[in-house]
């Protein structure tokens, strides 16, 4: 077994990106193939199902004020989506809250880029996941020229310093650039026509989305560059095929969440007084006529 | 296999509520006994997501109004928590949002009990899940006597119209008390004292609200009697065993859902002009190039 975690390998190093240079179906760090999956992922449940609750526990209890947030972008049939419910899922619901960021509303464009993001942040023992992001403002925002050159320029910057603040605060940022090719969305599109099923999820835009692909592609590699830092790298989670993509999401999860180390919540109150209080009710609720509709109500 | 719903079996019939009648550790509707639950979660969690999805497909397709509310009520350790984890935990996240509903913040008690309530329900397409809910406003508001009896009177009515106002709006209400006896709570303490990894879940306010038991007992059967109506029933579920009360809430949901009978959206575009469109951009960011960092920004 590879010591090398699989935030090692799939972290985006310094220098230049180029997209083309990855392969969307290769399987990092994955020991076996396709049908391992299933077992890799019961395992992977068992881990993350005991990391959260220590972190929900510290968050119940008030102690620290860590937190995650985990960042999900990608082109069109990349799988924000199937992650979500395959990774995502295997979370207890209790602590997580999805939000999916659109195209921004009215009132969100009379503010910030990001001050729709800060609204959806995560508290204490909380994992926050985005379906698209603040990275939209340099992705789409840059492709479509939905703002000027010089404010696309200044949000790298923007997004950097708000990420380092974040993580000042606690916030473990764990961002996951889902990674196809031009090619694995082609036949993914197709699927998606050729089963009536599947029709809600396909619009006509995405074919106008797609025929941006190669700006999309160094919109991507030029914010994977600039916001790829020390405190809150990027990953390229290879996603041309799905099953490893989920297990790459939930791994990435559960190595973010181990590294917290965190202990069970101690305690503040004495254990022996609490038993000896409980025993003393140990007859409570049994005893006829207390409570019966006859009771007047308290107040 | 009987043809009766759980939903039938389960729900609140007109006329006084007993809680002492009914069987904490009771199984109503299972086939079986707790080694064959793994299976039947299994079974239940492909239904929910076909069901689920075809919700979700509703709401992004904006086709009809549709949604789901799932309230969940209970005294301490009856098992709330853990009933989001294994039932709602079967869902996909990306439809669901959990609120926990606690003492009011002094924002919440300048408005009306309603309000916050009415900030957490489900959009179209979406499983609203809440933990605790409005019902405390006539629980622990009538057994700490938190508001003047008259208030609390009117509350009674208020919620039902407010009910009365959603289920008209498209919202399904699943309401589930999780039943247990006072002696199932004094274990599941003892339990959370006993292990150290479960402190955090133990408060000492637990055992005064645990003295209180025969007055939320009776709190419980007046709100389970002028509540529970013909479009927003109550469900008691048997709460005693844990691996049921899992498996019933689940099934609940799965049953309102099949209720619904959605259909898939259909195509709101022309099937095979897309698949020409679709054609045309085969080789799409594959050509040498273009969009390579050499581009200058659209912009």
């Amino acid at each position: 077994m590879a010591t090398t975690t699989l935030s090692e390998q799939l972290r985006v190093l310094d220098g230049p990106v180029d997209l083309t240079s990855y392969d969307s179906r290769a399987t990092p760090g994955f020991a076996g193939s396709k049908k391992d999956q299933p077992d890799a992922m019961a395992a992977l449940a068992a881990v993350l199902a005991d990391r959260q609750e220590r972190l929900y526990a510290a968050g119940a209890a008030g102690v620290g004020d860590r937190r995650v947030l985990l960042v999900l972008q990608g082109m069109d049939t990349s799988g924000k989506g199937g992650t979500i419910r395959h990774a995502a899922g295997m979370l207890d619901p209790q602590g997580v809250q999805v939000t999916s960021f659109k195209a921004p509303t009215p009132e969100e464009l009379e503010h910030d880029f990001l001050w729709r993001v800060e609204r959806a942040l995560p508290s204490p023992g909380r994992i926050a996941i985005f379906d698209r992001s603040h990275y939209e403002d340099v992705l789409i925002g840059r492709v479509r020229a939905l703002a000027d050159p010089a404010e696309i320029e200044r949000r790298y910057d923007a997004i950097t310093a708000f990420e380092k603040g974040l993580v000042d605060d606690g916030c473990v940022v764990v961002k996951c650039f889902l990674h196809i090719t031009p090619d694995d969305q082609l036949e993914r599109l197709r699927a998606r026509l050729d089963d009536p099923t599947k029709h809600w999820k396909y619009h006509p835009a995405d074919v106008d989305e797609r025929m941006l692909w190669p700006r999309y592609r160094e919109a991507y590699e030029v914010a994977l560059e600039r916001c790829s830092t020390s405190y809150a790298p990027w990953f390229v989670v290879p996603s041309g095929r799905k099953w490893y993509r989920n297990w790459a999401v939930a791994q990435l999860l559960a190595e973010h969440l181990g590294a917290l180390d965190l202990e069970w919540p101690t305690a503040d109150f004495d254990v022996e007084a609490e038993r000896e209080r409980l025993d003393a009710t140990a007859t409570v609720g049994t005893q006829a006529g207390i409570g019966t509709r006859s009771t007047a109500p308290t107040a």
